[in-house]
């Protein structure tokens, strides 16, 4: 039986990437997709999505667009680094068609609770980007916090963040909604850089792309190597991109590959680290862990599952123009 | 056979608890003592150490003076929160007559460097305090570092510091002491507060104690009492004390009493998150970890092991004048 999944992605390099894996995963069933702020505004990221169901074949996936800023702010603009990392169009200035399709007039939020409603243990959420539009659920309807299974990219556990020392970049957007995730979820993946800067990709996977002579293929080949060019800056100790999103997605499909650590986790929210992941120490001795967070994982497995589901799914688009 | 081993101590409450485990596990051999600062001067620690092994019958295990304080400063004040909650003699006012052994003459680092050389393999070093004698060692003898199996109390990975959001108080003192322990030593186990919150122990066990009717029961019961009273204030909602020194002795007599995370480790000894332990992100993917950080403990099985051979080591003390 396939697993039903909803993607929260902020469209954005990997989030493309999560995004072809869940289209390339049998297991998986991609019922809708919900956009978030964060690597792009969310009418750019929405944008990316509608236009990367079109580009591999799958433009009946409904997109739904959610909370265009932090719970704490009232507006958003992508910072400088992510546009460095991402791109002025999110998907490194790969080329992507104006989509034919439309973003659903139901908001993310409800589409989100209804979906839980309806689905329950079925469904899982796979946010990879903020965490505002869930945690706006989570406030709307206590119900969902209490069923929603939730495996997100984000936080960093056991190293250190990627904005600060302390903080990561989705979550570093907006800590008070991850904090309240983390205190209210009932089944919370955590998929943070302690595991997804392992999982890294290089030059050498990307040439597959390039040479399919497709335009999926081209696509991936042209928005991945931008990504990469930006690790290369970044985080040149590291030898390639950190493969952040689709990890999570690969979780989904095949918990095996990762170990985790049951926990109950917060965000500090507020002094000098806030936008830290940690523990929640009031809660270190309660029975019931509510967060799971991965520190090990399987890297030659997911890599192969990466490259195969990937370059599989591009190789069925149209072939170059 | 037993495993030898050298408690390096600044004792301090659960240090004295720390090395009454140690005296009354079958499986471990302590071959001397070393003195740090920290809870207290070494001066008063080294004293309560000479003081504590004549109170259980062990006048003949020899005790070292280590450096007096942090690697990057030239004295040491005991802190107030110390003094809060170890008490002005370490021991939480406890009744401890005046020892009638002496200090050794050798220091610290140089019995340390020559046990590992001597003992190789067969000795585990268990430092219950700062690093500053360790990374002292490691840094007159490479071969040292190389060699030495270290079970350390101290840092915390997963959950916040106990003097700062970030910074537990062992790891705290000397940073820059434990970095160079955790970038340099080839064999370390973390025992933090990960692990040492969620080993509690009350009143009600310390009644036990109290109940023997031996000096060395009274001095286990009042020392302990005292430290659990500091934790009604500092920690209520932790309801007991944090068992942090007597964990790492325990796991060096059982090491299956923990579930460990292999990783590399670091100490921020710049920025806002002095002070902290993290994850190397630099040997994030070098295959060998250096470091093993319990994250996972068996409460019941630890406790269960801690009060009987405490009480069993009390028992044999004389009977109350």
């Amino acid at each position: 039986m396939t697993k039903k999944i909803i993607l929260d992605l902020d469209t954005g390099i990997d989030d493309a990437l999560a995004l072809a894996y869940a289209l390339g995963s049998p297991e998986l069933e991609l019922i809708g997709v919900t956009g978030t702020y964060g690597n792009v505004l969310v009418e750019t990221g929405t944008r990316n999505v509608l236009a990367l169901l079109e580009l591999f074949g799958r433009p009946d996936v409904p997109v739904y667009a959610g909370i265009p800023h932090a719970s704490t702010k009232d507006s958003f603009e992508v910072l400088p680094v992510s546009e460095f990392i991402h791109g002025k169009n999110g998907v490194g200035e790969a080329e992507l068609p104006e989509p034919q399709g439309q973003i659903q007039e139901t908001g993310a939020v409800d589409f989100l609770i209804d979906s839980v409603k309806e689905h329950g243990d079925d469904l899982v959420i796979i946010p990879t980007g903020p965490s505002t539009t869930i945690a706006a659920a989570i406030e709307k309807d206590p119900s969902f916090a209490e069923n929603a299974h939730i495996i997100m990219m984000g936080g960093a556990l056991t190293v250190p963040g990627n904005v600060s020392p302390w903080a990561e970049a989705n979550v570093n957007q907006d800590p008070d909604a991850t904090d309240a995730v983390f205190r209210n979820a009932k089944d919370v993946t955590m998929i943070g850089l302690d595991v997804t800067l392992q999982t890294l990709l290089t030059y050498e996977e990307t040439r597959t792309w390039h040479d399919l002579g497709t335009t999926g293929g081209d696509f991936l080949g042209v928005a991945t190597d931008y990504y990469i060019k930006s690790y290369e800056t970044n985080s040149p100790h590291l030898g390639g991109c950190g493969l952040h999103d689709p990890l999570a997605v690969a979780v989904a499909a095949d918990p095996s590959l990762v170990t985790t650590l049951d926990i109950n986790l917060k965000v500090d929210t507020g002094g000098e680290t806030r936008g830290r992941t940690i523990g929640d120490e009031t809660r270190l001795n309660d029975p019931v862990k509510t967060a799971h967070v991965a520190v090990g994982v399987d890297v030659e497995r997911f890599l192969g599952e990466f490259m195969e589901r990937l370059t599989s799914l591009a190789e069925n688009t149209d072939l170059r123009q």
